[in-house]
């Protein structure tokens, strides 16, 4: 079912569509009509909107959209010890892989009486959507949360959509307690966004908006956009490439395509190796495995659209993959090392026998929201940086002004800004 | 000419719209379509289609796109030798401050055999506009090419306008050149956004796109978004916000605040005092620096826009001013060191009476490709981090997933992801 691309000797110019490795493109016109209603009638009718559109959309009547101090206690009861060991392991691993991009910046003297410094000031206001369809996406509250935490976030939204019951999955409020989240709505989709985006009687409004989500979600948040309301980052299927060497173990690669196809049928799932022998093991395994695989029905809608691909060696596979910029990609490979030195596009990199996808989208302590769909080749995932701003400063005294400012006073001159001149003339020539 | 609002005791929760500081909404749907025309005739034709809207729309004829080397070597001899040290002077201290925002990262390990980091990687191909209309704007060039060559990007492609003669001004060429930068094209407006997103027989495509410009320019950057060209921030017209304390120089707010009236006539400057005749006086000075201003057609277009507000004191000061989210920020007051740490939102801010805008726009080293439109609540200016996106990699041993390996199953499993399981339990349960 994985359909197997014989590209060796023709990996150079041609695009990766006339390769086979072109992207699926979903025409959006239908949904982006559907979508800016949606976005409209949040922004007149506040919550009654969200309300309604929960009920229509989400069949449960919500009276109350903030989770209640009283659910989040309950919450607390209905997750297992072991899975709450699991979280705060998971959620230790992320605070200390973060914690570590939190910059210091020092004032520079760029000359005397000029001094001149950056400051990463939080975003005030930010708003986290974790998607619950199919799965209550605890992990990927911990991948926004947690930066948002150290960034120092004064105001952090939470949206999730509820169950049948108007509940929220009890393993979500118990991530975000263990967070330090409170403000909690019980309200998913369009609606979620549009609420985060303009605010509604309950649902505070935000800056910049976080996280995955279906169709309705990624067009609500690139449509909000135009209202000066920023987001992580543009929106794709998730994808992962896997490049094999000869001795690459089988079972592995394939519970690791395995992993990724089990997300959506439309997931991208891509395998890369110079052996043979390789591509055809894994193909085999992979049916093996897909057999007992309780998510069968997704990843066999998935595997069509993967490919395994053929490859010279490992120069060919290299400028593949940094030509379709994956947003994971395992370096099943014993020089996984040297090969990473001369990764140019991806998201996020595992390399070695034991690194599979799943280790990082749970624990290593790396962040699980990246750049998909090629974008990695101009965006990064999300990380401390993602909930901060870079503020410049620059103070200058008499002295410094009268250093710098001739430099200024000509070339003010030259781009014909005479008030940009004078500005500096004023000062120095009192 | 600039309005004066009391807002004593108004500043609050009210928005700027209603408080008289909302900015200017154009509509831009005749411009996006004619913008999306453009952009698929240069889409489709490629350079002759660049070079028919270069004759109709700027003018002129361009038999060659690529500016040539004997083209760099002449503009050489056309800088005058004192701009030149002026230019060098700005780029030295540009380089020094930039340089500093280079991140050095180190391997973290997260528990024995779990080793994670991150690595800034160069976005490996973007594109410079720098617009050429009212004035060479070579200062822009400085601030997107300098971290640009820092952050090590291999194709840099400029684009700008040609003049009526067919020639690129010769200080954006010796600027050009004093970077390192080659691959520079006759070509403005829409058409050379087009160009670099799509890529032409002469202009290479590119993955990221930087610079100010005109409407067109603006929506152009805007709609290449959609076929997966990064931009560096939404744009609109610039601003500053003074706030003056009641010993701040009339003679120096004014300038100041004419040094940004004359860029455009949608120019924003506000004003920002306690002091009512700090206020008043500014208003006079303002009358009279503009009588002799070279520019001061355009000023007088964009004064009436702009506000002059008294505050009661700089408590109100400083929450209208996070509120309002300035691209540039004059503390012109005795007490700059401490409300500078009380801003929030602000591209760039400048302390006391001596640190003009101007200082900033030129050559104090910091960047001045800002955040406008209130987009300094989520974005920061422009930095070597635009140019790089940062890939994060782990490398886990048998033992480190044997370590985490069981939280990561129970996880999965909880998230409903069984697939994400057996990746690890076939790898620890040999």
């Amino acid at each position: 079912m994985m359909q197997i691309l014989d590209l060796r000797n023709k990996i150079g110019d041609s695009s990766l569509k006339t390769m086979g490795l072109g992207r699926p493109i979903n025409d959006d016109r239908d949904l982006e009509k559907t979508v800016i209603k949606i976005l409209n009638k949040v922004k007149d009718r506040g919550d009654k909107a969200i309300k309604s559109f929960t009920k229509l959309l989400d069949e449960v009547t919500i009276k109350k959209l903030q989770v209640s101090p009283q659910e989040i206690q309950e919450a607390d009861g209905l997750v297992s010890e072991e899975l709450k060991q699991a979280i705060k392991l998971a959620a230790s691993n992320i605070r200390k892989f973060h914690e570590a991009q939190v910059l210091k910046s020092t004032p520079i003297q760029m000359t005397t009486g000029v001094e001149c410094w950056s400051k990463s000031v939080a975003i005030n206001r930010v708003g986290l959507y974790i998607p619950a369809g199919s799965a209550p996406l605890f992990s990927s509250l911990l991948m926004l949360g947690i930066p948002a935490v150290i960034a120092g976030c004064e105001q952090i939204v939470l949206c999730t959509p509820p169950d049948k019951n108007g509940k929220v999955h009890p393993a979500i409020l118990f991530t975000a307690s263990l967070i330090g989240l409170t403000s909690i709505y019980k309200c998913g989709g369009a609606q979620a966004i549009a609420g985060m985006a303009y605010g509604t009687e309950s649902i505070p409004w935000v800056h910049k908006i976080f996280g995955p989500g279906n169709r309705f979600v990624t067009m609500a948040k690139q449509l909000v956009q135009k209202d000066g309301i920023s987001i992580d980052m543009p929106a794709g299927p998730t994808e992962l490439l896997v490049y094999a060497d000869k001795d690459a173990n089988p079972v592995y690669v394939a519970a690791d395509l395995l992993s990724q196809a089990e997300h959506g049928a439309d997931s991208q799932v891509v395998l890369v190796s110079y052996s043979e022998s390789v591509l055809r093991n894994v193909k085999l395994e992979l049916d093996k495995q897909l057999e007992t695989l309780p998510r069968k029905e997704i990843a066999e809608k998935s595997l069509p659209n993967s490919k395994a691909v053929l490859v010279l060696d490992d120069e060919e596979a290299m400028k593949l993959i940094n030509a379709y910029a994956p947003e994971h990609l395992i370096l099943n490979c014993a020089n996984a090392d040297a090969l990473a030195e001369k990764v140019i596009n991806a998201g996020s990199v595992f390399l070695g026998n034991y690194s599979p996808e799943s280790a990082g989208d749970y624990a290593t302590g790396t962040n699980h929201v990246l750049p998909t769909n090629g974008y990695a080749k101009s965006y990064s995932g999300v990380s401390v940086d993602s909930f901060v701003k870079k503020i410049s400063y620059q103070k200058l005294t008499e002295e410094g002004l009268k250093n710098i400012g001739p430099a200024i006073e000509l070339m003010a001159a030259a781009e014909g800004l005479e008030g940009h001149k004078r500005a500096v003339t004023y000062r120095i020539n009192k």
